[in-house]
């Protein structure tokens, strides 16, 4: 016993997602890449847009002083106003860099955010299904994730969650377009949200922070409106990344963007900036800051993640298969034609098929299949998403004899 | 009181690198930056080698399909096999790729190695002075920093070490070329190190482990040689970082080579590489770990640090000035010429000349002078490290009156 004993423990139970990730790499040795449906990970298959492409070659041509220098810790002055334009236009709250801390991902995002408020034993409230990631991410700095079931349509359940709140209470995280489900949290849900939170932060003598992962933001179908959740409620900030708008998952650059009326906002931008600096992260990499600076609005091709979906979605429903079309995000939630969601998955695997068991989303009973992928993978899928239905409906059948 | 107490604390009572380097930035708005003396921070102010722009940019135009795509956490097989060889290289001792992870620069693989190895209350143990980060980095993942004066001459005390050694410690962590003094450890200080810890380890019946930042290697002066930890004791690692070698501070790319006979090694390896996860770094860049996958040896000028050290030395040590030269790093650490350590740095502030007091690294009564700045700014500074000399022993005559 070297190791620490929680990380020892952790490696040990290991993520879901990643395990189906080396669970195909292992299967694609032995079959082939071709012959492997691998719907496991969320790293999107599009490449990044024109205009990111032409502006990193931009970027590294001019090789500016100071390209790759030390910089603050809450990120480039350049950076910071970019960012700070562009989320106060998304979010129809005006947001100054100084509020603008660049991130080494949304990960990254999430680290600074509950290093800099949880005490121990503080608590994270979230909505199910939620991104297992997020447990990780509390318990790191001494909090605890906390989740409440979503609605059977996966949006808020706003009684479930007032109820779970109490004096630990620090923050509530809300992803939407959410991972793994792909709903998005309407107005009346953000808002409704937004006056309990001041109500109980009164009761409580204590104020709840709402954090927005939205990573998924500009990735929506059917013009659909993704509210905001600065605009809503004053002790809120958004805490994201590019790795899916922009198809930079492996780059790790992102932000959090903190409302200027939260509650005690100067101390927290001190603390976000200290905390990017002593998680070991300094500042999100320097290069990577001036691109995004540059690049305006741009994003990936949204019309082809729809596309996908939309061949998914048709070839499934006919075959039986129950879920709600995502209105944001790539990926599809049904839910397992038998109660028994491992042996469903390993059905699936058995056909070459890999996604993720919704008990890795803190949702059994469901499977996640992430559709960010080539359209020969979701086509040559169809033949073992029937043939599991079918075996599934069989052992149902066996089971009720 | 919304902040975490920790963090509320610790921004607080701040680093003092960073607020020299942030007094440094209003002085040079009042007097102009060609008026102030800025040596405050190991920004190292020579270009990347032509090496690292040819391949960055070569990267950038090749556009490889997964450039910024997501990764395992440890990194792509490309960049850890590169980084396995030359450390094998270097260090005397075979590492393969199995055994490297790649990291957000020396900070992000400081924190990978104390999350994965602490449990709560374990001690980190190292040689003052030190880099004051290093405290942070220990109390992130629930261990405490505890530090040992070296010797007079800034080399390790191994009998002081020795006695701080206890139930608690599970790492030995040490700098050469050392932050702040310049000073590299030698072979027999290394070797003696090694063999106490061997013994400690058996007779406290746990494994200390030894973990060596060295992002200074390669840059000594007058031939010095930086001997290996990895070669010295079976359960070590090095925990380092390009950004001093490449000048490539901004880009936070580093790594972990760990020793393959290490006590743990299967389960500290997958540890590594879930810190790297969980932490939020999840990989270190993409396009980064492609660069230094390809560009071999290459090191900044070396001999501009070193003609730089000696620019410097050669005028402060007439002057009066006591300290060694260095062996290695852009770092010179002079006794301060009266006790009251804070005057004497606020007496070279009177000169508009930024330094970082001893107190800063554990060490009051020195300072620090980081002289990886232009030769314009050591030759500009030089009157004035010569009056506040001249006024501190006006005191000091003062004082003995």
């Amino acid at each position: 016993m070297a190791v620490a004993k929680k990380m020892r423990d952790f490696v040990e139970n290991g993520s879901m997602i990643r395990k189906m990730f080396e669970e195909g790499a292992r299967l694609k040795k032995i079959h082939g890449s071709d012959k492997v449906y691998d719907f496991s990970l969320g790293n999107p298959n599009l490449p990044p847009p024109e205009a990111f492409k032409r502006t990193l070659r931009a970027v590294v041509e001019a090789d500016e002083l100071e390209l790759h220098a030390y910089m603050p810790n809450a990120g480039l002055a350049e950076a910071r106003s970019a960012i700070a334009e562009r989320a106060s236009a998304e979010q129809g709250l005006a947001v100054d860099s100084s509020h603008v801390v660049v991130t080494c991902g949304a990960a990254g995002a999430l680290n600074i955010v509950f290093k800099a408020l949880l005490d121990p034993g503080d608590e994270v409230l979230v909505s199910s299904p939620y991104f297992v990631e997020y447990g990780f991410i509390a318990d790191n700095h001494g909090g605890v994730l906390r989740s409440v079931p979503s609605a059977s349509d996966f949006s808020l359940d706003l009684a479930a969650l007032e109820a779970a709140m109490g004096s630990k209470t620090k923050i509530v995280l809300v992803n939407s377009p959410n991972n793994p489900t792909g709903r998005i949290y309407d107005r009346a849900s953000i808002e409704g949200l937004a006056r309990l939170l001041e109500r109980k932060s009164r009761e409580l003598g204590r104020t709840i922070y709402l954090v927005s992962d939205e990573p998924y933001r500009k990735i929506v179908y059917d013009g659909a409106e993704v509210p905001s959740v600065l605009a809503s409620y004053a002790s809120s900030m958004v805490a994201t990344s590019y790795s899916k708008d922009l198809s930079l998952p492996g780059e790790r650059i992102g932000f959090v963007a903190v409302n200027p009326a939260a509650d005690d906002e100067a101390a927290l931008m001190g603390a976000l900036a200290l905390a990017n600096r002593i998680l070991g992260f300094v500042n999100a990499p320097s290069l990577m800051q001036r691109v995004v600076a540059r690049i305006g609005d741009a994003c990936v091709d949204v019309a082809q993640y729809r596309r996908k979906r939309d061949l998914l979605a048709l070839a499934l429903k006919p075959m039986g298969y129950d879920f709600s079309l995502p209105e944001g995000a790539f990926y599809l939630f049904p839910r397992c034609p038998i109660a028994d969601e491992p042996r469903f998955v390993g059905l699936l695997k058995e056909e070459n098929i890999l996604v993720v068991p919704g008990s890795g989303f803190g949702a059994p009973g469901y499977f996640r299949i992430a559709y960010c992928v080539e359209d020969s993978v979701i086509v040559g899928a169809m033949p073992g998403f029937e043939r599991a239905i079918a075996k599934a409906r069989g052992l149902g059948s066996a089971l009720e004899r």
